[in-house]
């Protein structure tokens, strides 16, 4: 039945496919991820904080009690009962969050990719933390935006370089507990006047919040969609404090923007899995979070003291880095002259693996920086690894 | 912690956002799923064939076998043993398909919107079926092309028509096997004639096949996939076979858009939920849907033939109709001064409900077309319906 001599197709993309380019994290994970290799590359979560027995029990009883529902189509805005628990969990500060704001999404990703879709023209200018997340850079630059990078420092993002460059400016991204890539927190302070610089400027605010919940001591931050539910678009997602690999985010966003969102969410893959919004919701209800917590809290917390503690042994004088009070990074900065991309392959030939700084510049990559995760990493292997990469450094000094 | 008096976000919608509609079946099913209406509107699966006992014993398998794999983040492309699957089973009629080629994505709503992503700029000629997939508009139309509509007859699309408006168009997008809206298969003949013309002109074809397997009688028609794996883009889907709310489907193409398709995807959602993957996997890779499809062939043939009987006995002459040889869908056509909208606001106070046909055209709608859905009624609630219907276009005549 095949037909003859067929022309091959000269594959014409369109002008966003063109520029399309794969994570650079995700290249760096392939070769990483043999078992010999000491890896800080990675943005995984522990596999050991899975809640396994939990979500089969979920699974059981869901498809047992409603399976016909859970596996048909479902609504696109999402499973009602799971919303109004995100809306009365944001609420519990005084805020007023209602479930009609909540959009559940396939992963956060995705509402990076949807608010990217409904807020970005060709050319639109978006503010961005400097260095930002990766993931956001990549999902915003299919819509082909201009990024401007504002200033962070030890405290995050400085409010104060907002104004001069917001003119025309369609969103700022930001990321203010334990950023990816860095680490840090944005302070209370902070956090008070980005929220009113940009409910002044009228600038859409975005709050990613990943890895919130993962602070090792203390409480986590106030939320800025509490202090302006009408400007600021908050993002959470089920990936760190559950597992990823089931896809399930949200976004909750002013009801004007979040109907938006829902529409370009039906055009994109009709709604989120109905059985996995289910299955989450009979997880976590009665409060199995507050209890699951605690414990990736204290995993991860000893993990990165583990890093810390190692680096200060081994690091040579000259280069710095942050102390992360919660969440999965530390992020290092070298003398200028230390590339850390050649950095990288000697530091494979040892075995020992992490991410290059610089793809997470919007603008003007900082080549001498770099990312390290030790939430896969046990231990003993962090302190291996961490010896291994001080020599390395010290050897370039 | 709330600020004082923040302004009122003015939201500036991207040019593509302001023109997002929601899908008029969606909004028409709002209203017709009171369980007093007899409902042929529906684009659903019956829940009667959905296998919860199947989905909940591999659920309970793979969570206990492989679940720190199956909850951690996944491949992009996805799950390879499914991606195998998928590949073998195109490949038993001679064709050659690698699993290279076959990239997994959350529903076919979502190829459809990584397709447009990819191929479609803003005015980029796109050739779609008169009528046509209304989801596949509505994920084309975020990327602003101009549709070109070809013709179609009771055999399908008509090949011949597609030279004269090829020039410049970056894809045709065809559903040869009972087509949503009408129920019509594109005849052997025509999909040689096509695949062979595409070719000539290099147009990338898309075949989006959720219905193929659903024949009742017979064998399936050969997939034009199979005709020329080089230039056909093959999508396919769960959602009709076994069951929808878990958003699984696929897309297959030639490697060089298969990658740039992979690139969009990750930007868009990262990866298709692994767990769901590896649960599908594990209920299809012994020959389950062959032992599963047959008995929903059955239940649909039967309720397809109980509403053919029923409109023959009730539908006044002047309206004709398809006689599909299978998946889910009839196409009414009514003599021209019915509009089919105002038919159905009528319909809906006699209790009985349809979608007008207008939507599904990308331009010059005819407005005294619609769809019947037959595969959620069972037959007795069919003939009370179609016999209602029956009256109100008699008194319109």
């Amino acid at each position: 039945m095949k037909i003859e001599n067929p022309n091959p197709i000269q594959w014409r993309f369109s002008e966003r496919a063109q520029q399309l380019q794969s994570s650079f994290i995700r290249e760096i994970l392939k070769i990483t991820q043999q078992p010999e290799i000491i890896s800080f590359a990675g943005g995984l979560p522990s596999p050991a904080t899975f809640p396994v027995e939990e979500m089969k029990a979920a699974f059981d009883k869901v498809l047992s009690t409603t399976g016909k529902t859970a596996l048909q189509y479902g609504p696109t805005d999402g499973y009602m009962p799971l919303r109004q628990w995100i809306a009365d969990s944001l609420s519990k500060d005084g805020a007023k969050i209602v479930p009609e704001q909540v959009l559940m999404v396939s992963g956060s990703q995705q509402a990076l990719d949807l608010l990217g879709k409904v807020l970005i023209d060709e050319g639109s200018r978006v503010l961005v933390e400097t260095p930002s997340y990766l993931g956001a850079l990549q999902a915003f630059s299919v819509y082909r935006p201009e990024f401007t990078s504002v200033a962070t420092d030890d405290d995050g993002l400085v409010p104060a370089s907002i104004e001069p460059v917001a003119q025309g400016a369609r969103l700022l991204y930001s990321l203010p507990n334990f950023q990816n890539p860095t680490g840090r927190t944005l302070s209370i302070a902070r956090r008070q006047e980005l929220v009113e610089t940009c409910a002044r400027l009228g600038l859409p605010l975005i709050e990613d919040d990943p890895y919130g919940a993962l602070s090792y001591k203390g409480e986590p931050l106030p939320k800025m969609v509490a202090m302006n539910p009408d400007g600021v678009i908050y993002m959470g997602s089920f990936s760190k404090v559950l597992t990823p690999g089931i896809r399930l985010g949200y976004v909750v966003a002013p009801l004007p923007l979040v109907r938006r969102l829902e529409l370009a969410k039906q055009a994109a893959d009709l709604h989120t899995a109905q059985l996995t919004q289910m299955v989450v919701h009979e997880v976590i209800k009665d409060g199995f979070l507050d209890r699951h917590i605690p414990t990736i809290r204290e995993l991860y917390g000893n993990q990165c003291q583990a890093m810390l503690d190692a680096m200060a042994e081994h690091f040579p004088a000259g280069a710095t880095w942050t102390k992360p009070q919660g969440g999965m990074f530390i992020w290092v900065t070298l003398p200028k002259h230390i590339n850390a991309m050649e950095l990288l392959d000697e530091a494979i030939k040892h075995k020992v693996a992490f991410v290059p700084g610089a793809p997470f510049y919007a603008n003007e990559p900082e080549a001498h920086t770099l990312r390290l995760s030790f939430v896969t990493v046990p231990p003993e292997r962090i302190r291996q690894g961490i010896a291994i990469l001080g020599k390395l450094i010290a050897a370039r000094m």
